[in-house]
């Protein structure tokens, strides 16, 4: 074992403690520099890979010459710390009990440091540098891995998405990011999620015409116009879709409503704003086109929109991955970064320790186990 | 005829040029006190009444000791000057040709300056100040009113209604607002408009339960849970009620409409504000029992209301007024002051010089004709 001079971060030591220091480097969005140097420093002097660097984003990859690269991509940004006094889901970590045992709370516990964790520790053990390696301590030493890896470190995540650094990345470095297949370390409590469901944003809208209340028939009144456009999203029953095998669960929304404009006012104008999550057999065309046939007669305005990603599970690296991990994948419904693999031809799932119901949360928290378990499933895949 | 030096206001010039006098006094609800000043010498100076000063509202009343008293009543302020460059709605006033004949502009020339002028040169006509008529224009003498009068010009009427000079007389001087029937001399271009609509605002509110949009299935939507709100209020057919031989058309309208948190969340509380103009048949509590029946399964809210008037036209004074006016009269929709009276138990109607619908608006105007026709209608009938 080593402890470099040089890095902050020891990427051989137990990954839940890995976890606990990554979350100790405080790395809310947009302050995420520090944090990126050290994983930077740990990478050049603990592993073999070739590292580039963009911004406060970091492409780690192996050259062995293997038929087959798969990615491992996580964001290295927080959300904000609690505001809450007495809230665990902070910086600096604590533990429930013996640190690296049981429960470890704080900001990025799993949003996604354990990720991060697991990708720095996979890095050190699947790619040590040239004499780090312990030979005595393992006398049968490990295979080498099967694939060639690319380890991807981003910032700027739990921001709009124009600041992405994974978004620069794929605009700045395409070439860093091609491969056969990827895993994000979303946390996904140690279940393969597959793929993403897309999102659309559109706003309906009626139009009438004002008057005073009092003489209301003087005027056509835009929220009463609104009512079949509420009543067909009450009655909507949503698809579920099926894709590569997994069920994809639709949903269609009215996520905001508003009109009027005084009390004594016949309401001129009411806009419904609509969210729909569509399955990823469908592109963002097709799912406007869907909204638009459900509100036909209404004017329709797309404001927001981003496709979803087939799970790509059918690939022989997911199949493989999936074997490995042993448990039946799932549909992600929220929409993921592994969108962006797939528009960028990558077949992508997500696969990560923690719950993602405790991401932004004050409770923020993981197991250790869950992080080591993570560890070991993606270490027997990339050696088998 | 007099031209006192103690006022500003000569009561017995011609009573369209009175009118502009009075435009040309500029009192926007707040800045009445010059003008009331004004109105309060003029009265004490050329009339026989007995004045009482109450802030800016004046009362003054005659004591002739007949068996029946007539109010008249009008708000001597306005709303704000246009801000529209070349407005002619506006201060001071201006002809179209020669003054006093054709259209007068200015702001309060409809609302209601031209009914404040009718008033006043009422009170000088019918109860002249000791000394000032002039028998020798007029060898047979007038007719003295068949009825007392008590003329009432308040201040704060274009503002909230806990500032109206007339609420604040209603509870400071219930006695000086005692009468058989009451006239309001609002616009109702010459045609006496009866009584007035009530008006009821309510909040219908439904309550959902938040969720991530991307697993809806884990809220309910409280935005189309208004879906039948709406929809009840749009097919709803509003009455038309007869009163006192009047009809009183309804209407029931949704004003305003909220819900929604953020563009990705599963709305938990959408509020529907709805306003019912009602007909004088029926008191608040019975409108507010109309809207819950309809409503009827949702959370309904009383936020605001105000109780109509009955039109009052079956009482004597008030038939020999519509006579003598020999028009049909018509029912008032909208809420007006007529209200109040009806309140403290004298029946109201509004009759005035000028257009509703130029009221408040940028081109604010009155024919001078409309407001001798209106004084000459009122003479005639106290004469009678």
């Amino acid at each position: 074992m080593t402890s470099p001079a040089s890095a902050d971060l020891d990427l051989t030591q137990d990954v839940a403690l890995l976890t606990a220091a990554l979350i100790d480097a405080k790395s809310v969005s947009g302050e995420e520099t520090a944090l990126a140097d050290a994983i930077e420093r740990a990478l050049r002097a603990q592993t073999s890979l070739s590292v580039v660097r963009d911004g406060d984003a970091i492409v780690a990859r192996s050259g062995l010459g293997r038929s087959e690269r798969v990615i491992l991509a996580g964001h290295i940004d927080t959300v904000p710390l609690p505001t809450v006094d007495g809230a665990r889901g902070t910086v600096p970590s604590s533990w429930d009990g013996e640190p690296g045992e049981g429960t470890l709370w704080g900001r990025g516990a799993t949003d996604m440091k354990g990720g991060v964790a697991v990708q720095l520790a996979l890095a050190a053990r699947l790619f040590p540098a040239a004499g780090t390696h312990d030979a005595g301590a393992s006398p049968a030493a490990p295979a080498s891995p099967a694939r060639d890896v690319t380890f991807v470190f981003y910032d700027h995540e739990e921001v709009e998405a124009s600041k992405s650094g994974l978004g620069r990345l794929a605009a700045n470095h395409p070439d860093l990011l091609a491969g056969d297949f990827a895993i994000l370390l979303e946390p996904t409590n140690g279940t393969v999620e597959g793929g993403c469901n897309g999102t659309l944003r559109v706003e309906a809208t009626t139009v009438g015409e004002a008057a005073h209340s009092a003489r209301a028939w003087m005027g056509r009144n835009a929220i009463h116009a609104a009512a079949p456009i509420l009543a067909r999203l009450a009655d909507y029953f949503p698809a579920t879709v099926t894709v590569d095998g997994l069920d994809y669960r639709e949903s269609l929304n009215a996520v905001g409503i508003s009109g009027g404009t005084a009390g004594n006012v016949i309401p001129d104008r009411c806009t419904v704003t609509i969210n729909y999550r569509f399955a990823p057999d469908k592109g963002i065309e097709e799912a406007e086109a869907a909204v638009r046939t459900l509100l036909e007669g209404f004017e329709v305005v797309r404001t927001d929109g981003a496709p979803g990603a087939r799970p790509g599970l059918n690939h022989p690296a997911a199949a493989a991955f999936v074997a490995v991990v042993g448990r039946d994948p799932l549909p992600k419904y929220g929409w993921t970064d592994v969108a962006r693999f797939s528009q960028l031809g990558v077949p992508a799932v997500n696969f990560g320790p923690g719950d993602a119901l405790l991401a932004h949360k004050d409770d923020e928290r993981v197991e250790a186990a869950a992080i080591r378990e993570c560890l070991a499933s993606l270490e027997a895949w990339l050696r088998a």
